[in-house]
């Protein structure tokens, strides 16, 4: 693992670090913000799925966590969102291929060989984190934002007793019955459609919910708002009688202004589950 | 004025204006955060004056000013840091030219016909400014980081009694003895030092001080700090019994994470001069 960049930020440590990945088969980068208690003692950790486009940086300049992560002794660790480089497969379109790894495992070509950020994100990486850093396994909570939403809620509710708390700002709630998923499924997954339903927050609510709380930000003014259905997932939620709060928030959209406007509270719910 | 964009952001809005500016004889453009309160009242305001290679957007982005303004009801303005487009003058280096007009008037030539941001920012921007939006001439306040905090100081001091408090992280403290002042007064200014003298904020500190108090953080990581020379302002400071403060934060660098750490305690010092 190699360092890329550490600033003091906030009394800590806002971290960037490489490391090659068996996994994807190429260099994957993360951030780590890491608060001042991680310097003596193990310290729980928020993981930030991000959305379409992004690498692990926009998060880490743009969404303002690590103020409250300080302030509450968390550790928030940003993934990229796909493998990257000459040898990766890609797409012209900014939701396809590099940046738009959607959190799947790819079984198709040519998407197969590199295509993996399920196993990273839920395996690989974090088995490298916890051996590296002061990090405590038993104490995880997983947020996201838009397809980093779709990632943090279809993972949490796949590995129950992993995550104590999941959130999401925007997520991409039903990717099955929306153009933000039957195209990169199909891509990704192949066509058979039965093999996509693991990978749906809204038939995963229906079908196993979350064993913990659960928080949804969603902006009213948001312009992928139809690409995201949020209706599936909320009504999925209520159906299921599912602990958690889905909220609309007037007059937001689906940028970081939104995200970091109520990250002070996505924060402060995780840290709430962490330390409890 | 063109309204660039708009976005919800804290209960405020966080916006991006264009305009026709006849003292840079080009287009420029600015960031305005507007809390809350200002949809019914007139509210203080903030300049926020950026460094080398920002534009308006970097510090709209990474600083985390607008979750403090929205909480303790200021306006904040961001300024572009020089005149930009095809037919102004510009330089291959990161630090003179586009992106580096070091509030300053030119009179040299190629940069005398736009570079004109001295003027731009105490006079032209802020007319727009007080005509178009609802803010509060009467209470207004600045800040800058690295060369916008050499423009806050120097214009601060330049204008008594227009500003009721002032702040830098980083700033350049004393151009006219560094290369980050030398070299760009030199190609703005002309080669007579004389005129130098009062874009230099630590000559200013020795001859005017500033009427109001003043906050001044420096990171001791600062990787640039050999070139900001905080040791002439800080003595400066002591030697004229300026009220004010010079703190010196162990381990931070120059970066945003730096400006974000203490953005909060800089918005509420101006806050508690603009509310008084």
């Amino acid at each position: 693992m190699k360092t890329v960049s550490e600033n003091r930020c906030f009394g800590g440590v806002q971290g960037v670090y490489s490391h090659a990945s068996q996994v994807t088969g190429c260099d994957m980068t993360f951030g780590l913000f890491l608060p001042e208690e991680a310097e003596t003692n193990v310290v729980p950790v928020i993981w930030y799925l991000s959305g379409l486009t992004c690498t692990h940086e926009n998060a880490i300049v743009k969404a303002g966590a690590q103020r409250w992560a300080a302030e509450m002794g968390v550790a928030v660790v940003f993934p990229d969102t796909s493998p990257r480089g000459e040898g990766v497969a890609n797409d012209a379109a900014y939701d396809l291929g590099q940046g738009a790894g959607f959190y799947v495992n790819a079984t198709e070509a040519p998407w197969k060989p590199h295509f993996r950020m399920w196993d990273y994100v839920t395996d690989e990486l974090p088995r490298l984190l916890f051996n590296a850093f002061p990090l405590a396994e038993e104490a995880q909570a997983i947020i996201g934002h838009s397809m980093g939403g779709h990632g943090a809620l279809t993972i949490a509710m796949s590995f129950p007793g992993r995550f104590r708390s999941v959130s999401a700002f925007a997520p991409i709630c039903n990717p099955t019955a929306s153009d933000w998923g039957r195209k990169q499924f199909a891509a990704y997954l192949g066509t058979d459609e039965a093999s996509w339903a693991a990978h749906d927050a809204t038939l995963l609510m229906k079908k196993r919910g979350f064993d913990g709380p659960m928080l949804i930000d969603q902006g009213t003014a948001d312009q992928f708002i139809d690409l995201l259905r949020p209706e599936a997932l909320a009504g999925a939620m209520a159906e299921r009688r599912q602990g958690g709060a889905f909220r609309m928030q007037k007059g937001y959209d689906h940028s970081y202004f939104f995200v970091s406007t109520f990250m002070e509270e996505h924060v402060a719910f995780h840290a709430a589950a962490l330390h409890g």
